[in-house]
């Protein structure tokens, strides 16, 4: 690229039609001029300013993506984790704003995805070090997109729970453990309380515990359940498969009683979720497998932020996240961002609910809920509830009972002397927290 | 985990039925006791050594992950990137081999995915860095995969080409050409002698270049130039797209005349990839966007041979990769590492052709031949083909008179003294090398 060609990649927001972009926020090292790089970055991942030969065109007005903004934040001594193969030069921390064309890929999420994380961020010229921190979509976008079929306010009508966190719990042993005692447990912690105990995101369709075996288990097991309590509980399958199965699989597991479907979002892929959502009788939750490998350095990468989000435009219903505390290895304002990512305005695409999750139990419910600053979440304990030393009844009724003493603001401690399985939790689990 | 249950997961290679297990390779940095740290590893990966309360059971030899190999590689002073939330204590820097049983989770893309580089690996209690490096899997399990329909031999047939690299090459302009341009250049560099005119990554199914039109009439062009050279044409059209539109692209692109087909691997999913393995009638090429996110630094993230391995089992003939030189920011020996992993025995599972690209033309093909040590590899230049200065046919018969002075032992300074195209070639691409 030439001097005089950079500025055909720079823009102010005043000058292009907001609604025919899509906002993308960028940290990047590069080595050499800041607004050469960025102007690379704009030309790899649009139109690579291109013409042919003897022709005299230009692409970049309609099909270019544009800098609207370009911070440098400093120069560096060298870049902050080492790349093979690259260019010398003075390296400099930079942060750019920069609106992309959206019918140059359309609404497709792998086409998206390609077009903001793809060859054209990850190797342009002078970047070795760059991450996707954010992402934000015009309504003219959104609006081709179906969303959420539930989001929060359908998961709270169907378990009839208006006024306080969702109860998850992760049923446990995850791995090996036979279809009828599984269910024989899940039943117990729907009897403590639990509104949704779930299947753990390993366990799929295998051969030891096959999907129509587990969720017809299951299924009867909700069904007694709610029976006996006479409050609504939902069973929440994990069907993670092979793309041309998730459908059979929901067909099957909902048919058996299974009222919500889990899956892990990265490894069957957002677009796959997509076509799930289309067909989905039952709210549909995500797990977290993959995100990690991409999103956990702070310099590189693609921030979760922008996953949560995707996920949002794919269709779940709730997102499973890593949550608080030291076990999860994420920065608590990471975790703050995800959650708003649930909550924040994208049009007609409903709000879904955050489960921050990560060694959870009856110990940690009032530092989650206050960090959230809402009831608008999911807690998912999987020890806590399973690993109870009065079993998953008592671990279930623990977290409920945390729950009554936090909101008529009692210690739990206090409330504790009144209820054992509280304080069987306190003694077992507050050493971990 | 406590010291007495560390020994559980580990184990001899002889002690275990070698069918019964995938293997992978991770580096890790770990704070506190590396023994330690590579049980909790297996254990969070597989069965949490669960019991039911109250109840004596131990998953762990049916279910448990295994390490079967540990290696400190030496102490460190801190981990090598930032990671927030960590705990505190001495850090080393460890590599391990680990047996997974692969009957947790079965013959499932996704489900393989969330095991090896799931919650498991990322969130292993006092590991804040790792990285998995490969993957091998038994007979037993590569037995329940389809793999390739074509391979390096099927694509060879088509295309009636034995004895030398395939020659690719990427139409440009690349976004906002409308079809018939893009038609024609592609037709120019059929004449000019490529086996392969392909569509950009980024360019897929568009409303100013829908496929239904733009497979139309390169489909024709490409019958069109067979006519004239006489010899067998692809025209590889990216049908990248949601989950639920690839089959009914596929038919469409092929029965318009695409007879090989592209799909961006990570962004439209693996498992999608072997959902249309199934149905194809043409040979599949993976693209390589979104896998740099996890794969680029040295001590974090997923390998990319292992996405390569992945996208062979997923059924691709042909994997397009980041290739040599500054260009592509891959250290040498990473390439070298995923070209072999095309090559590598993998039982019935076939080869598929290697295509290392970056910034190729006349002027680099002899240094990648050299480098891949053999002619089964496909050689891409986008510019070097549809920005030669005298035009795409011109740029297309610059690579082929490049590979006859290869081939013959000339130097292409001496060739080009009797052949306009590849001397014009040398002029202009020669400062890029």
């Amino acid at each position: 690229m030439e001097a005089k060609d950079i500025p055909g990649f720079f823009a102010k927001p005043e000058e292009i039609d907001a609604e025919k972009y899509i906002y993308l926020d960028y940290y990047f090292e590069c080595i050499g001029e800041p607004e050469a790089a960025a102007a690379h970055l704009c030309s790899e991942q649009s139109t690579a300013q291109w013409k042919r030969v003897g022709i005299d065109e230009d692409f970049r007005e309609e099909f270019g993506a544009k800098v609207l903004e370009l911070k440098v934040i400093k120069e560096l001594d060298e870049i902050s984790c080492p790349v093979k193969n690259v260019f010398d030069g003075k390296t400099y921390a930079c942060k750019a704003k920069i609106a992309h064309p959206h019918n140059n890929f359309g609404p497709r999420i792998p086409n998206l995805l390609s077009a903001v994380c793809g060859e054209g961020t990850f190797f342009s010229p002078g970047i070795p070090i760059i991450k996707l921190l954010d992402i934000h979509f015009p309504k003219s976008y959104l609006n081709q997109f179906e969303g959420p079929k539930f989001g929060i306010e359908g998961l709270r009508e169907i378990l009839n729970v208006y006024d306080r966190p969702i109860f998850f719990g992760v049923i446990k042993p995850n791995i090996g453990l036979p279809p009828e005692p599984f269910s024989e447990i899940g039943y117990q912690s729907w009897l403590g309380g639990l509104d949704i105990a779930k299947d753990d995101e390993m366990l799929a369709d295998t051969s030891w515990s096959p999907t129509p075996i587990r969720s017809k288990l299951l299924g009867a097991a909700r069904e007694k359940a709610e029976r006996e309590t006479g409050v609504p509980k939902i069973y929440l399958a994990n069907i993670t498969d092979e793309v041309d199965r998730i459908i059979e699989l929901h067909d099957i597991a909902v048919e058996n009683g299974a009222n919500a479907l889990m899956l892990n979002a990265m490894p069957v892929g957002l677009s796959a979720v997509r076509m799930l959502r289309k067909h989905t009788k039952v709210p549909l939750i995500a797990h977290f497998p993959f995100t990690a490998s991409f999103s956990r350095m702070q310099h590189y990468g693609i921030h979760s932020q922008v996953i949560t989000k995707l996920q949002r435009l794919a269709g779940f219903d709730s997102i499973i996240m890593p949550g608080f505390g030291n076990r999860m290895m994420t920065p608590e304002d990471e975790v703050l961002q995800n959650i708003k990512a649930c909550y924040e305005d994208m049009g007609h695409i409903k709000r879904v609910l955050p489960v921050p999750g990560g060694s959870d139990s009856a110990v940690t419910l009032k530092n989650v809920y206050e960090k959230v600053g809402s009831t608008d979440f999911g807690f998912v304990p999987g020890r806590g509830v399973f690993g109870h030393p009065m079993g998953p009844k008592a671990g279930a009724a623990s977290i409920r009972q945390a729950w009554e003493a936090i909101s008529s603001a009692t210690p739990i401690e206090t409330y504790a002397e009144t209820h054992e399985e509280l304080k069987a939790a306190i003694h077992a689990f507050s050493k971990r927290k």
